[in-house]
């Protein structure tokens, strides 16, 4: 990139998000941003990055869309802790095949999660690279002192949950490489697959109900499938996770989708990620008041299984009857694993 | 980089750093890091991204001479801002030239730029990248609320200092481009220079003194020379400032290399930068009580120049007479500038 065009970043940058009185005593200018907390809070801390390539395509995603999901994978992080998102560093290291144009569009792309979430970019870096768009995101938020939620918090007799519907996103992965192979636009009856893919929504609302609730136990975000997830909940806290296959929300549309594509819907659930949903355990006895608690905030909640005293492990119970869930990769889950139980 | 080099890279970095007690509630290993602030103080928060190629190179930087320097340019902007280091959060994104062994040795580098400042990673990512190395560092500190040291604060009548001294890193990359162009090992005679450019020291308890005085002005920290340092005081503050060519700090060593190889050091000290020293402004009237509370903690301190009012520059006065200083370009410093005063 040429001094010039660094002068058009700066420029991009200076768009402003967050809220005012947020805290911020100094923002982007300095040698670094400084912030105060809200009393009797926490700070929450994550980074993410992704590199061309490696975690994405140009051929799947706009470059707004690249710096959108930057952004959200880190809030999602934070929702995952129950916490409130706030503040913003990005690095964005931009190779030769990226125009001008499109580092705009990629921080547009950013200033558009961080605004929809009321996060304020406070610093970063942005420099050249020889090779691979390279975006590194720290996500800055707070959370009530001692409340946040970990993934070693599920107990047995505890009840499993996740919020929202999943493997939306890597339905949406799959037509959008489809339709890139074919060199078409994606057709209108699937348009929703691609959104759910490239503009996924981090379960914030939801974290800061259960970081506020006595019942709530472990919590995750599905970044990598359910089955990872999972698999890092049970291991983390030492217990059995037990689901049930036919109570895992999967959309309509991404059931159509699979059907079409002669595809297993549930393959793209459990091993797909990126959906930032958010899957944990509650207390038994309290699941009608969880169920209230999101009801009123219209998150859509599911509960899919239990928590049970056990090797950590992760079982799914299916009409077949009970198979063990490898923690990753697609082609460990068929027949030849079904039935151990 | 395969999966059993990633193992192998969780391995090294779970080497722990930081103190106890440092209020960290959760570390590596969730979704995000969660730590408590101590009373009365607010989050300092930086971020840089360094690229091979672009910001280093293997021909005169090792592996863990990478990772250090990564680390103390983030720890030098806290120090800038008068604040306590703290935490990390750390991406790197592995290109295939490196092997195992050059990652190990970049972990090796972070962990020993955190230890020597009590500074705890607590979070990161680590990926593959098709090309290029590069690192990415969040380093978050703390500072007592409200005492934050900014660029903006210089105001006519004030001294302007810097602490320790400044050019040798610019003379010790010159020292291992040479010898690397040679095909040589660093003369032992120069090996100082080399270690002023590969392990230069972050000044955080020259930031904390004044943070902690009534007479501290402006602060910045050299990380791109004298002269950008300064004018970036002068426009965020709306001030001239005059510098003395014979009071800038260099060291005999610098020197006598300068002149060995027939090179102006005062170049190195103007547009160099990678020295990490801090540059400020202060009060006049306080300028004995300034050099007492640097002299009891041994830090080097020199008093430079001044603060006038004026349109936003930076002077330079030589036995020639007075010239102005441009704000980066080594080409831009010579006979045909000075005299403009």
């Amino acid at each position: 990139m040429t001094q010039d065009e660094f002068s058009l970043i700066r420029q991009w940058t200076s768009r402003s998000s967050g809220q005012h009185g947020d805290g911020l005593s100094v923002g982007i200018g300095d040698d670094a941003a400084v912030f105060s907390l809200s009393p009797g809070m926490e700070v929450v801390a994550c980074c993410d990055a992704m590199v061309e390539t490696v975690h994405f395509l140009r051929e799947t995603m706009n470059p707004s869309d690249i710096g959108y999901k930057a952004v959200m994978s880190n809030i999602s992080d934070v929702a995952a802790m129950g916490g409130l998102p706030r503040f913003a560093l990005i690095s964005v290291a931009v190779s030769p095949g990226w125009s001008a144009d499109d580092c705009q569009q990629i921080y547009e792309g950013i200033y558009d999660a961080c605004e929809a979430y009321g996060v304020r970019v406070i610093g970063g870096d942005t420099v050249s690279s020889p090779a691979a768009l390279t975006l590194s995101v720290t996500l800055l938020g707070e959370v009530e002192k001692g409340r946040a939620l970990r993934r070693s918090a599920a107990r047995p007799g505890q009840l499993v949950f996740v919020t929202g519907q999943v493997g939306g996103s890597a339905a949406g992965l799959d037509l959008l490489l489809r339709s890139a192979k074919k060199g078409e636009a994606v057709a209108e009856e699937w348009r929703p697959l691609a959104w759910f893919h490239q503009r996924p929504q981090a379960q914030v609302a939801a974290g800061r109900i259960l970081a506020a609730s006595p019942w709530a136990g472990a919590l995750n975000d599905v970044s990598d499938g359910l089955a990872s997830e999972l698999s890092e909940i049970a291991e983390a806290s030492g217990v059995r996770l037990v689901i049930d296959e036919r109570s895992i929300p999967v959309a309509n549309i991404t059931r159509a989708y699979a059907i079409e594509t002669d595809q297993d819907p549930l393959g793209w659930a459990l091993y797909g990620g990126e959906d930032y949903q958010l899957v944990g355990t509650l207390e038994a006895a309290e699941v009608k008041e969880a169920e209230l608690r999101f009801a009123e905030k219209g998150i859509p909640f599911t509960v899919i299984g239990r928590v049970e005293a056990g090797e950590p492990s992760v079982w799914m119970d299916r009409e077949q009857g009970r198979m063990k869930i490898a923690k990753a990769g697609y082609n460990h889950f068929g027949g030849a694993e079904a039935g151990k139980g």
